[in-house]
């Protein structure tokens, strides 16, 4: 097998069988096949596609690609959860804390934000000590042990992934539905997931900008799913306007603790019961909706949610001192409130534009490996919908320096539009997709 | 300018500015730009196109990424021929002397074989001591003295193209009108030709196996011509069956001796006076074609395009006396002649696999470098339509070692179709393509 006959394959529209996929993967990724063939073959993906078995067979060469992580004699079931990338997303640090709280244990690798999307573990290492690298071992032991863990990646998992994901950003070749499916899905099975839920965020703080778009990327997961074996759900949530209130790293814990306390955002409250439910009634703890909302209600409002966060940061090596105390979390030295210059309807509030204010104040990265500044970062204190009347408070920005304060408010100005007429507030979530309803769709 | 933006700008279906091809050529010629991002962008032209003034711009950007060639000072007007590749086709060793003869000065820097095709130095390197590597000062010399020049490369043309050509055929984007088009113009345009003549192969054994194909390539070049100045005529030739009788290099060069002398197989004597008298018109020495022909036959019929291909033979080095006496060229020890099983007419002389058993039997190359066997190679006595009788020589092999021979036997009996009933002769030509007819076709 040639990989030049591979790409001609593909560039004929051609279906690739799975040694073939295999053959190229594993040539790529042993460096046997160099970046200028694998870049001229991921064009020609981007542009004639690849059907739903060539990004099964895709997905598993590429989890299977280096070291993978076997979670079956350590949990029941292994169940993940991820989402695309969204502003103030800091879901993760109350969805697993209730879901452990319920019984299910859940390990999750997280990744370090990128541009306007930021990234589980910033926030995490907001509090003091908080350790996300951890070993195998490590990793497996606390599971065990406490039942929860949130960190970084362990080993080396899905190496194709990473090097095919390098040479795509830099070739054009980032926007390809079966591309971005099997870059994540194969991250989730080389970690050991058995069942996997997606949070696909769609909006103008995502890479999904548009309903069909992130639909479609959700019903190619799920599918990929249901031929890998992975049972797989998709949620698909607005990310128009930041998830919350909190945008920026220690500013986000906060929220999330807020919430785990009881208290917090509505809109984000909403949004975790929402997806710790859908978590659980794929860890089978759950027969409905309903029943799992209850038991997340009441993981929530137990406070064993919270005792939950309390013991993964103790066990990561955090200072749990910071959880019950927020006023312990840094402060960044300025701040400004920025208010309704007339009164009306808030009709927008542009995810994107606060994510790269927040990147400009120092909270996200421009490029991989900058720092973050954990104190820096944006609350709003009106979501898409909500009567302001003039001269409110509807952002708040916290930063460091005042060069960065300036940008920011100019970024936050343009973010902003308040109109006479009554708005309709922003749905969370647009749609659920799971097997079942793709498979009823279907011709016989 | 980034080059991932304009890949992703070809790859969007966009139109790419005449800055953006050349910032992408220059930089990849620099090796700025490295092949993986170059193979992308090849993969997204191949399946997205390019329009005629982005395939202009990429032509001029390849001519002049390296040294040129000035012939204006040289010649009146400096007119080159290319054929873009077939079996037999030894046409160049013709019409060049006859328009040389006609007073119109040639120069042309032909290449090697490859594959099935051969290639025009290999042929004239079947006379001893002929150097095909010359200076660019010889070969401006030659050119000024002689009238006439067939050489290799004299300088380091379109290092752009050679580089993109040899990561295209590694990447899977061969195929695609506007980069072949422009791979071949550019170089003419750099060896300093202002005046083209292309003669486009269509069939069997050639790169072009349908006429449409044909066509669209044909009317690419003639546009490109036409937008860079440089006025180009294509006529589109059969390589359904081999050109000639000869196919093998010293072979082809007696045939070519042979009709320089006024004798030669009737359709290859045919299309060289064809193509002469294109490039006269193109040269200004004649009016139409009918003028044309005339003096091509009159070049032909009075021996003086044969005393021009001996003067071009003494100018490079090569010893006349082969001119003079065809006996002297070196014959291979081995030749089995192959003879019609039964009588009817020859419908099928595939050129590809004639071409690929010349090959198998040392006349050309498998692969860049191989060395050939001058001597060895292929005549055949019949051409598609030819009534012929059981057990009448239909194809002579000539070969040095009998494994080989045994090969090529094979090879050749699967090219040879005799039915019984009557066959139409393959035409020489289907078609011509100059501008003025292109541009009659197009909307106001």
């Amino acid at each position: 097998m040639r990989a030049v006959d591979v790409i001609i394959k593909k560039r004929n529209h051609q279906t690739l069988t799975r040694e073939e996929i295999e053959f190229f993967i594993r040539g790529y990724t042993q460096g046997e096949i160099p970046d200028y063939q694998a870049s001229a073959w991921a064009m020609a993906v981007v542009l004639n596609g690849m059907d739903i078995q060539e990004t099964s067979h895709l997905t598993m060469a590429m989890a299977f690609s280096g070291e993978t992580i076997d979670l079956s004699g350590v949990v029941p079931i292994a169940v993940d959860k991820h989402s695309t990338g969204g502003v103030g997303d800091k879901t993760t640090l109350v969805v697993e804390p209730i879901v452990a709280a319920c019984g299910l244990p859940v390990a999750k690798m997280s990744g370090r934000g990128l541009g306007f999307t930021g990234g589980t573990l910033d926030k995490m290492e907001s509090i003091p000590g908080y350790r996300v690298d951890l070993t195998t071992e490590e990793f497996l032991s606390q599971l065990r042990r406490v039942g929860l863990v949130l960190c970084g990646q362990t080993a080396d998992l899905a190496p194709a992934d990473r090097k095919l994901y390098a040479l795509r950003d830099v070739t054009g070749t980032v926007r390809s539905t079966p591309l971005i499916a099997s870059s994540i899905m194969c991250k989730k099975i080389a970690g050991g997931a058995q069942k996997i839920l997606l949070d696909v965020k769609v909006g103008l703080g995502s890479f999904m900008t548009d309903l069909d778009s992130a639909r479609e990327l959700a019903e190619t997961m799920v599918r990929i799913g249901q031929e890998t074996g992975r049972e797989t759900v998709a949620v698909i949530s607005d990310m128009n306007q930041p998830l919350g209130r909190a945008v920026g790293n220690a500013l986000e814990v906060i929220e999330g603790v807020e919430t785990l306390r009881g208290g917090g955002p509505p809109d984000f409250r909403q949004h975790c019961l929402a997806v710790a439910s859908q978590l659980l009634i794929l860890g089978n703890l759950a027969q409905d909706e309903s029943q799992a909302e209850k038991l997340a209600l009441q993981a929530l409002d137990s406070g064993r949610a919270l005792e939950r966060f309390r013991q993964l940061v103790q066990a990561q090596g955090g200072d749990v001192s910071y959880v019950d105390d927020l006023q312990k979390f840094p402060r960044a030295r300025l701040h400004e409130v920025l208010r309704a210059a007339q009164g009306g309807f808030l009709s927008r509030l542009d995810a994107l534009q606060i994510g790269q204010a927040s990147v400009l104040l120092g909270a996200g990265r421009a490029k991989m490996g900058d720092p973050v500044d954990h104190a820096v970062g944006i609350l709003v204190h009106h979501k898409v919908g909500d009567r302001v009347e003039e001269g409110e408070p509807l952002v708040t920005i916290y930063a460091n320096q005042p060069a960065a304060l300036n940008e920011a408010r100019s970024m936050v100005q343009t973010a902003l539009e308040i109109v006479p007429q009554a708005v309709e507030p922003l749905p969370l979530f647009y749609d659920i997709v799971r097997w079942k309803d793709i498979a009823a769709k279907q011709p016989n």
